[in-house]
């Protein structure tokens, strides 16, 4: 496989999944403010995925675009981290969850924005801005749950608990990932590392809670060997239109 | 709508609807007696499935198969009863919805063996084996329940009171049904209703359990006006496999 492709792939399918469950919280956060702010992430990260898949299409040069890879591929060939298909758990879950993967997503789109693959630096340019925010968000909620009530914090250490045993994953590296490093169109993963974690212990520390000693990593997700259950499940209702009604417009 | 089309998809997508919901509990029962038994019933309700629809799709002549009406309708083609597509909540509510279905199921299929309609009685001769089997492990488990501890008590009273408003649209009566029963095909629903409620009384009475009051009735599955929520989500996942795979053989 080619590993533009590939790596478009990865990171257009890490906006779709984890827009469909941001998603999945329209009209059920625990305040209006909330889930406005929910649905706009969703929205945001649906917009992003149309901007990767549709130049992962083109690359391609398949006959497929954005929508045919979106709706049509089956879970075996989604090539996102699983850390974005696990379901919501609570509010707080979700926003931990949000956290984990905009800090490393805000790191990885500032080194994409130097791609020497233009196409793909004038999507990071044009997503960063709106994944700065929703960094600015999620870690915001993190700290103020977190160093909230006693049942707060129970909560939110609990997610991170729960969700840190997955944050591996977005570090590593493959043949994918060297090809493109040497190429200089994308970051080579585990560089990124040090930075993150450099984040996430300053999130951590203001929000009180504490970051697991194991460096343990569930993966499978971005080289697509092994989804979790959660995945097809999540693809069997997104893609019920588009399977239902093969082609359907409005 | 060909009445006797219409009156075979109720049938059949009555024992579909309920078979896939019982399905559900496979893997997940109390124990694992229940759990085979459950996944048993499971199967004779997809089994009668297929003699219902296959024998409406023969009716209908469009090309169609059980398969092909099974799995590529929408919600707004079933007619089903509203009272089978409700999720099952706990074992008790699933073992009250199946009580309720099966003393009316042992009924009309009772009648349905002496259709003027030869390949209806064949089927309703060779389920109604299967119903009785059914009525009476979901008696015997309705009275357990009922008459037994305080928290199984006020369970499956509880279950009892959501799910008798959906009993009456069991013994509604429409134009195809007036068309059927003046053909000799199939009884008037409504002429059931008092062998049904002698049935039930009884069953409840041992069960030390109270019959609502009332008499209202939440209708609009069975000819298909208005179904819950709920179908659409059972559908898609129920019908996945066959909208991901059209046509796919093994």
């Amino acid at each position: 496989m080619d590993p533009a492709f590939e790596f478009l792939c990865r990171m257009g399918d890490n906006t779709l999944v984890l827009g469909h469950r941001v998603s999945e919280w329209c009209g059920h956060s625990p305040v209006l403010e909330e889930d406005i702010a929910l649905a706009n992430t969703a929205l945001d990260l649906i917009g992003q995925t149309q901007l990767w898949l549709g130049l992962a299409a083109e690359v391609e040069g398949a006959g497929r675009d954005a929508d045919a890879l979106a709706m049509t591929r089956d879970a075996w060939d989604f090539r996102n981290v699983l850390l974005v298909e696990l379901p919501n758990g609570d509010f707080g879950r979700t926003m931990m969850r949000q956290c984990l993967f905009d800090a490393w997503h805000d790191l990885v789109l500032a080194e994409l924005r130097d791609s020497t693959d233009d196409r793909i630096a004038a999507i990071a340019d044009k997503t960063s801005r709106e994944v700065a925010y929703h960094l600015e968000r999620s870690r915001d909620t993190v700290i103020g749950l977190g160093d909230g009530t006693e049942e707060s914090h129970a909560r939110m250490q609990a997610a991170l608990d729960r969700l840190y045993p997955y944050v591996g994953e977005l570090f590593e590296t493959d043949a994918v990932d060297a090809a493109l490093a040497e190429a200089g169109i994308a970051p080579d993963p585990g560089n990124l590392r040090d930075a993150y974690d450099a984040r996430i212990t300053g999130i951590m520390a203001e929000a009180t809670l504490t970051i697991p000693d194991s460096r343990f990593a569930h993966k499978g997700g971005r080289d697509g060997v092994r989804h979790t259950e959660h995945l097809g499940h999540l693809l069997t209702e997104m893609q019920w239109l588009q399977r239902a009604y093969p082609g359907a417009t409005w």
